[in-house]
């Protein structure tokens, strides 16, 4: 129920131009040495520094490792041969137009494609309220970029998504996680929040299968959130990669679809639903703020990859996506059954996990004390070979070490029940 | 329409320019209208409005005009056979791994290949001093960001590319532009301007058949330009998607070739000399300047495309692109030298065009007090349905309206004869 204000990591007050001294800050260093001596980098590097989940996706790659770590989708859902055929005819049929620059907000038709989409989903959307993104990642930063000035306030989860760290600290913030219970964000908590920083201006969240907690927010916490949104002058970033992927249950509807004045951003992906190496995801929201997102997209990328572009849309105009999401949702929901059964099967009874109804992870609260981290990299990774995620590294503000996340997407049935079992025997032993 | 300029919501104490130099003020709203009120933005979004670029991106569409505005290359040398059949085997025979994510940096081959291209260009660089990029573009724009603080100055040519002017815009920088001339920038106006401008720390340049100016850097002036910036302690952006497009004459050394004190980044891409909608480039520089562009990286956007990465470098692997270059650069010189033929034998003698050799581009200077923008909008559109660019937008700090920019990769003979014969009678006619 707690609100945690994160106290910026340095003197909010700019350091004059004028005066050609290296900041050292408590984070690391804002200086490069080189030959010629240190290179100055620019303020917001103090914010800017090698994370966990890096060298986590390097760990992964360790093939004698079962990892739970990574956000993978599972490679084997891949339509491999329908992709393979679109790419080939989109560049013999097209070629010249299909590698060509195109325009900074996306080929139209795969606005048109995506805008469809969103309206199914209960929001309608024209196609010029859909701006196409190298990824969802990059909304967020682009998103953090056209909000965010130093010190200003940013709500999170707590835990948050570490990319959503990651693409807002640059623009220097402040953060302000809100607990969550198994509906998502405690609203008391957040009005209790609203009330006390007037000046929070941003609100970050991922309401449905949360990453890495797994929750969903209810209908009523949705509402309640858009209502406070509303009374509190906030822009509120929908992150819904997983959204999609619902193993059971109805859906509540997003909050972009609550949305009656225009401050509700909403972010999608084809990450989990096609494939991640495309990097192709979208943003949706009023017009006003769409355009100005694109102006930052077009100067910092100036566009998405064309031929991309072109393949999703060719592949959403010639197959079923939908009939490919459900078996995506199939193999997904008997992963995390395994899982969720190992867990029970083999983990003492004083470890908490989530029950996720949807997306990819499940979240572990170990008793008060535990260092996840350091279990990790003394018993996990040596005498078990599985790795995860530990928690503390999704806490905007103060870390808490006794938590992690498991993802259940990529590993088979037999390599998640030896691995969580091979967990399970060292947490017994440790205790 | 009020224009608002964002008040920092917590006393935020940003610096001042000690001295207003080359700022342009704000001319923008910084909030947006919205039903439930107005949306404040962040501060740099003032910096961040719709450019001429854009709309000039449309107009080229439209097929009934010749436009000499765009800096597409010919799509009619796409090597459109061997991509088609690289994207079909990349997917079908390892598309588990080329449709999936892959790591922030790029993967380890194409990091290779780029290394070995740079080493032959000159530039001993080991794959780890390597960042692939989303394109060329994003090589600016994650400088900027690691490198500029608001009030910092930043050094351009003047006129400068356009793109790094949006790249560098929302970190609010001061620009000083440095005038040219046939042998690039003018050194001892540099000199000058850093001796007056202790602080500088950024200087961005193109040396190689300059974006808008069409000149190349003397190899004299790029040793000058080494020294100063070790002696003035500049961090050197070298951009040079045009290098490998020479079509006369040896290239003189890159600056990051000259470089012993680990200050400069060089920048290149696969745009101009293979497609451009694959949306790859790469920075190369100091291996502790580009783990911070790679932080940056990750954060932007999470990586580029796996599937267009692997595609690159099957293409390397398995065609001679520098074959291939010599086909782009056989057409190319063709090309530049029908428009500077039809340049001369059509345009009245007071008017001055830079005779490029190598890139894309021939920049015209006008008599002082020629409009180029409203001659376009007034005669050149209407009356010869022929489109260029305006120089005025390619000026940093103050705009000349007497300058235009031409391109001569994608139109055919007929229609570059026609196009500046017809410019030439319109402005006969006008003087």
């Amino acid at each position: 129920m707690t609100a945690h204000v994160a106290q910026p990591a340095e003197p909010v007050c700019l350091t004059q131009p004028a005066e050609p001294i290296c900041l050292t800050q408590p984070e690391g260093p804002v200086c490069l040495a080189q030959p010629g001596g240190p290179i100055r980098l620019a303020r917001r590097m103090a914010r800017v520094q090698p994370s966990a989940v890096r060298d986590l996706l390097r760990l992964g790659a360790d093939p004698t490792v079962t990892s739970f770590g990574g956000g993978y989708p599972d490679a084997g859902l891949f339509p491999l041969a329908g992709l393979a055929e679109i790419y080939r005819e989109a560049i013999a049929e097209s070629g010249r137009e299909t590698l060509q620059y195109s325009v900074p907000e996306g080929i139209s038709r795969l606005r048109e494609q995506v805008a469809a989409r969103m309206a199914q989903d209960g929001m309608p959307t024209a196609p010029d309220e859909v701006l196409i993104l190298q990824g969802g990642q990059q909304g967020l930063d682009l998103a953090g970029r056209m909000l965010i000035d130093p010190g200003d306030i940013v709500i999170t989860e707590n835990p948050t998504f570490l990319g959503a760290l990651l693409a807002f600290d640059p623009n220097e913030p402040r953060y302000l996680g809100i607990d969550m219970d198994g509906e998502g964000m405690d609203m008391a908590a957040l009005e209790a929040a609203l009330v006390a920083n007037p000046t929070a201006r941003v609100l970050y969240t991922v309401p449905d299968f949360h990453n890495p907690a797994g929750v969903t927010m209810s209908l009523a916490r949705r509402q309640r959130l858009m209502e406070l949104a509303n009374r509190h002058d906030l822009v509120v970033l929908e992150d819904a990669p997983y959204r999609a992927l619902r193993y059971e249950g109805v859906a509540p509807p997003t909050l972009r679809s609550m949305d009656t004045e225009g401050r509700v951003i909403h972010f999608g992906s084809f990450s989990k639903i096609l494939v991640p190496g495309m990097r192709l995801g979208w943003a949706v929201g009023a017009p006003a703020l769409i355009e100005r997102l694109g102006l930052l997209k077009l100067a910092a990328d100036t566009q998405s990859s064309t031929i991309n572009m072109v393949a999703a849309s060719r592949f959403l105009d010639r197959f079923d996506i939908d009939a490919h999401i459900v078996t995506i949702r199939d193999a997904y929901r008997h992963k995390r059954d395994v899982m969720l059964a190992a867990l029970r099967r083999h983990f003492p009874q004083d470890i908490g996990f989530t029950e996720p109804a949807g997306g990819m992870f499940t979240w572990l609260t170990f008793p008060e004390g535990f260092d996840a981290a350091a279990f990790m990299r003394d018993h996990a990774l040596p005498e078990a070979r599985v790795a995860y995620v530990p928690g503390a590294t999704f806490f905007p503000v103060e870390q808490r070490s006794n938590h992690a996340r498991l993802s259940f997407t990529t590993n088979s049935d037999a390599d998640i029940e030896r691995g969580i079992a091979a967990l399970g025997v060292l947490l017994r032993a440790r205790r």
